[in-house]
């Protein structure tokens, strides 16, 4: 019997697939990583009974394991290996809401916007939005600590997680946290997991904290002749007030969405801000007046304001879009520099810079608020020179965004294709100090191995 | 040259303390755990290099360090040891705020006040608010992940700290995270050691995110005739919305806050709640009538409302004085046990079983909305049966919150009177996760031996 044999028969029918029309569907995450590799199999867990045989498994015989969500990743973490297996957490779909304690316990396959909706059924909410709710895994979300548009005022993943169930290399089922909304017992090891995109374990349960529902929001737009005037506002409205959201676009990724879904969007605008509030009464009223009056004092075209959450939600909708508007225009390269707030005029015009310098086209979205921009690298990857210019700019922004005290990565995670900046980042001590930690939890290194350190 | 002028001659005249009448005020924390050693030195650090030359004359001589902040801490985690030495970081008061980004960067020795007092005077709020907050300092915050009466809608200390300075065993000074918001790159090693109450290494610097300043509250305060009724409004309010604070206390520490304070608190209440909303205009009227109409109907006795800060601010007072007004009442044992709020209710009777098993008083006072009670054990230490018993009971308490699911410690951390009870909350697995992770930073094992793992 094979190694693989072994680890087929000790599973149920199904479970481990070899067949390569099936398991090329998981050599990629969206990251598209060119180096990706052939997996020996994939095994699709439906409990954490199985993943621990995997992983047992995978220690016994020192297989790499790449743990995988809904395979939606932009960073490469999920990048199948040569000689590996793929553990797709894809089939663990449970969850379970308890309304008094306001909180839901879920298996990691379940999508973000399956949580919401379930979250929404039982008159709650689960706040973190990535742009790609609807087809990302809330493993995954736990595994990079993802964020979205209404982190600027209600935090990332990390800022929910109250208890983890994972499972270590050597198969031991562990708990993390409990269902307490506060905890110093011990060492942080749930905060410590969230965010360590598969290269500790494999997160089988998920427990969040849930919130009442969001009041309806108020919604305002800004457009701006020129880029910095636009992340000028963004400093101004944030050093004064917390908005429920406050998002960028630029006129590349403007004209793409208008392309794409024909609403009507100003295509001259230079940059477009979608900014939110969802107080209520007065305090929305003072809010909204806030923003308008940043928006005008820094030059804004047109600034209009709406109560109507529909005509709210389609601004929201057209941000959303962003992405995949923009993959149609080309191939991407898809970054996620953030820096302090103040930092972002900065940061917008330095890149500007070296899409000039480069020669190629960066469109830039962000979640400005927060200081976090998605700077979309496009080319056409059939120029092999375009290509390597693009290469060449996808680092230089990473290095432009260290310049800056900021970060190569704000909520999408280092994966494989920032991983050679994250040192630059963080220092050689702490990497140094990373990979102490890793060895002494994955002591053989087969969890994710090339993954962000 | 003995070991230890090695070390006072490295450092400037002054930082290392002989001195035994000196030393002495440095052996105990407020918690006076009687297993107190007598240290070798204080070190009195002004700077991180000082702080650096102490730990890698540590390390050369497998000193053991008990790092120190404002000695406030609640379970022994800065109880002196004999033949080691305390590093104290009280000297080290430097603050400097970023109204831009809302952020400040302070050393550990400033108090938790003085970090709000700063904030305030440029406009902004530092949330976190110990009922110590007077005299306790953000270092020590940080080390036990400190918690609040606002924590119920704002969060515990680890919510609000963006990046770290620390000095490792080695006496490496590494700077964890950033002034980002969000920050996806590489493992959360800065939530880590929040919390970690001195076993990996010394926190030397704070990056602290910052608030707009907190609308004006209001306050609604209720008395009711039996403590299972007051629970059940906890419960009734935290599932439906986010009050700012929403305080607990029980006859014993009514009346002992009376004694103390004289404010006309109602002493035959058996339980007393102080709820806050910090909205504004009609989200304020609607979530005080709820609040209201939650209290009532669960047979509250009296029901005030007030508009006026002060007044509302008194309330919040005789809650903040309810440990030192216990203080008075004879010896301390006190408990930080926590559970998910629905299980508020099995929690305060369970204590009260105890209490009346045990013959003991114990008083409790809870941040009731997180689910965080703190029954305060009150005996006199002359009495050898008594003490005996309510040695009995502080265990017995601990062990009511695991069997609930909840944890020995909500926010003043493990330290070493609670190290014993650690296990059966995490599990024996979890015990080796941690103690092989504290292996990989501090291997020589120099850091706080004894509290925590």
């Amino acid at each position: 019997m094979s190694v693989l044999d072994e680890l087929t028969a000790s599973l149920p029918d199904g479970v481990v697939v070899t067949d390569p029309v099936l398991t090329d569907k998981y050599r990629f995450d969206r990251a598209a990583d060119p180096g990706a590799g052939t997996p020996l199999a994939v095994v699709r867990a439906m409990s954490t009974e199985q993943v621990q045989t995997a992983l047992r498994w995978a220690s016994e015989h020192r297989v790499a394991v790449v743990p995988r969500g809904a395979g939606t990743g932009l960073s490469g973490g999920s990048t199948a290996l040569t000689g590996g297996i793929v553990l797709s957490t894809e089939r663990m779909r449970d969850i379970a809401i308890d309304r008094l304690s306001r909180v839901a316990v879920v298996q990691p396959g379940l999508l973000n916007a399956e949580v919401k909706q379930a979250a929404a059924e039982a008159g709650l909410w689960y706040p973190p939005d990535p742009s790609s709710f609807e087809i990302c895994s809330i493993g995954g979300n736990v595994a990079t600590n993802a964020g979205g548009l209404c982190c600027v005022k209600y935090g990332v993943t990390s800022d929910y997680v109250l208890a983890l169930e994972v499972v270590l290399a050597d198969g031991r089922a562990l708990r993390l946290g409990g269902p307490r909304l506060k905890d110093s017992a011990g060492l942080s090891l749930t905060k410590l997991f969230v965010g360590s995109e598969g290269t500790l374990g494999v997160v089988t349960e998920v427990t969040l904290r849930l919130m009442p529902p969001q009041p309806p929001p108020r919604t305002v737009v800004a457009t701006f002749a020129d880029t910095h005037a636009a992340t000028e506002a963004i400093v101004a409205i944030t050093s004064t007030l917390r908005p429920a959201m406050l998002e960028y676009m630029d006129r590349t990724t403007v004209n793409a969405v208008e392309d794409h879904l024909r609403m009507g969007l100003d295509r001259s605008a230079a940059a477009l801000i979608v900014a939110r509030t969802d107080t209520e009464g007065s305090t929305a009223d003072r809010e909204l007046a806030q923003m308008v009056a940043a928006f005008e004092r820094c030059g804004a075209g047109e600034v209009v304001s709406t109560d109507d959450p529909a005509e709210g939600e389609a601004f929201t909708l057209a941000r959303r879009q962003a992405i995949p508007a923009m993959e149609k225009k080309g191939k991407l390269l898809l970054e996620d520099v953030g820096v302090a707030v103040p930092r972002l005029p900065a940061l917008v015009s330095g890149i500007e810079a070296i899409a000039a310098a480069r020669d190629v086209t960066i469109a830039l979205i962000a979640h400005a608020g927060d200081g976090n921009t998605h700077p979309l690298i496009v080319f056409d990857p059939a120029d092999a020179r375009a290509a390597q210019r693009a290469q060449t700019a996808f680092g230089e922004v990473m290095d432009l965004a260290i310049e800056l005290d900021g970060t190569i990565t704000g909520e999408h995670g280092v994966g494989r294709l920032k991983q050679p900046w994250l040192a630059a980042q963080v220092g050689d001590d702490v990497i140094d100090l990373s990979r102490r930690i890793k060895a002494a939890i994955d002591p053989l290194g087969i969890m994710n191995p090339g993954a962000v350190l």
